[in-house]
């Protein structure tokens, strides 16, 4: 199946065309971006400029900061072509609810994506915790942000989330191998003085057995950098790490042998995105990212120090 | 059905005590609070304590602060008792999604209220707009905090909403009687130095057909205060003015004669929920909370004066 990227920037080039590339559905067939492109790929500068030319084209994959993509995905699905969401899907909850009613409308497919749940560990993390007692789970989300987002001015405006872009990751991966659902109870955001986003976050959640479930969002780490989910449960430790790519229980590695059949995970993704379109069907989990909306709804806004990249 | 009453504050004595009297559904048997009582109704200070004692309450209605409401709810639920919600239904969205969950799980009723959609002009309104062309819809909600919202400190506080806890009832309002849904595309929100919620805010929004949407929410209005709705549309103008209660086309005034059957915006939702326990049904509309939500989310904020009461 043929398919269009839009917004060419670091994301799409570091992840989503090595993955076209090595997929067996997907063609790259056009791109969308006011400045990158791909080698031997056609390239347009507008979304209308694609789906007028590119009828063959019935699937788009949007990698744009959240703020512009709600235009581009209703150009695109009101042009009756599938989509596919990087996260997060949109830069508000209710554009994602009204994509859903777009896309329910025009019968086409729509995929919010969140790629760190498709790493190596969290699928046996999520089956390993299903009959446990949780006790207590600790999130640790630390990295350089001058480091990841070189140029990304975008995420420090209102709707780029700050430490939240990285730390939706967590989120995704906790709400879906957690058998019960949390929210959040209180935060604590530190926002720079010349920025509208926070660069580092403390997240108390409630756990309906009464767990201790905390999150610790950083955006100045330096020296090791740090993306670890630990649950301790009546029956031992569970520490997810590498952003979900290794798995341990009770210190012992437990990532199968067969984890990297499909390597990585925006080929999977792609594939689940492949499967979605040939069923027709609708993937919009909004849970991680009601969890941000709340943080931002509820929680204690701190000024710090500016940042400057 | 005897019903108890939770949180004796200003909201309940002014608007619930007097609905609740004079209903032909409900009696007032019991209530909780920290430091408010109804005269001549047994008052505890423990939801515990209540639901203990109290088996024969199989309803209650709670009218705390959002950000305590939460553990209150829950444990009515687990105690299987029927929960009706002052607006907002709780702090964060996902927190409501939780207690859906619960009501489902335990078998009873919960119903979030949002008061202004029932007050007298809003029917009529929604019944208009249906089949109109809108172009432009203005909202304007400007009070001031210090004549409504006496000592309620929790406003300002994390969760508290600001401005917003009265501009929520405009947008349960707009999310009620527009046809199409509409999504927040930028908000600025004024929030005073010593405070951690916003105090004034300036909203645009998404309309599927364009048309121009925006809203004004501002806590210092002096002189006449303005909770007014202004919808234009292909056909006439209409307005919802007094938070709803009054309705003009075209400069004349549209309200029905029995528009005041039941009187009032209290009366409404109560005898609702009166249904809503027969059928043993949920009605958790979270669209205008969403938005609040969004526009946290979304928002630039602007520092502004201290607020002093």
């Amino acid at each position: 199946m043929k398919i269009a990227l839009v917004g060419i920037g670091k994301i799409a080039l570091d992840q989503h065309v090595p993955a076209i590339a090595t997929s067996p559905d997907w063609e790259l067939a056009a791109t969308v971006s006011r400045k990158g492109t791909v080698d031997g790929v056609p390239s347009f500068d507008s979304m209308d400029h694609m789906l007028d030319a590119r009828s063959d084209v019935r699937v788009v994959s949007l990698c744009l900061p959240p703020v512009p993509r709600f235009e581009a995905a209703k150009t695109t699905i009101e042009a009756g072509r599938h989509v596919m969401l990087e996260k997060p899907p949109g830069a508000t909850l209710s554009e994602c609810h009204t994509l859903i009613g777009l896309a329910r409308q025009h019968g086409v497919s729509l995929f919010a994506t969140w790629h760190s749940r498709e790493a190596a560990g969290v699928a046996d993390a999520q089956a390993w915790l299903a009959d446990k007692t949780l006790r207590k789970l600790t999130i640790t989300w630390k990295e350089d942000v001058r480091r990841w987002h070189p140029g990304q001015d975008w995420i420090w405006q209102p709707g780029g989330m700050g430490v939240f872009d990285p730390g939706i990751n967590a989120l995704s991966i906790v709400t879906k191998i957690l058998p019960d659902p949390i929210h959040v109870s209180s935060a604590v955001l530190e926002v720079p003085e010349n920025c509208q986003t926070p660069i580092a976050a403390e997240i108390d959640f409630h756990h309906p057995a009464g767990a201790e479930v905390t999150a610790s969002f950083d955006f100045l780490q330096q020296g090791e950098q740090i993306w670890t989910i630990k649950a301790e449960t009546d029956e031992g430790v569970l520490i997810l790490s590498d952003g979900g790519a290794n798995l341990t229980i009770d210190g012992k590695d437990m990532l199968r042998s067969d984890a990297f059949s499909l390597t990585g995970e925006y080929p999977r993704l792609y594939a689940q995105m492949a499967r979605l379109v040939e069923s027709g069907r609708i993937d919009m989990d909004l849970t991680p990212m009601r969890l941000v909306a709340d943080a931002f709804t509820l929680g204690r806004r701190m000024p710090v120090a500016p940042f400057v990249e």
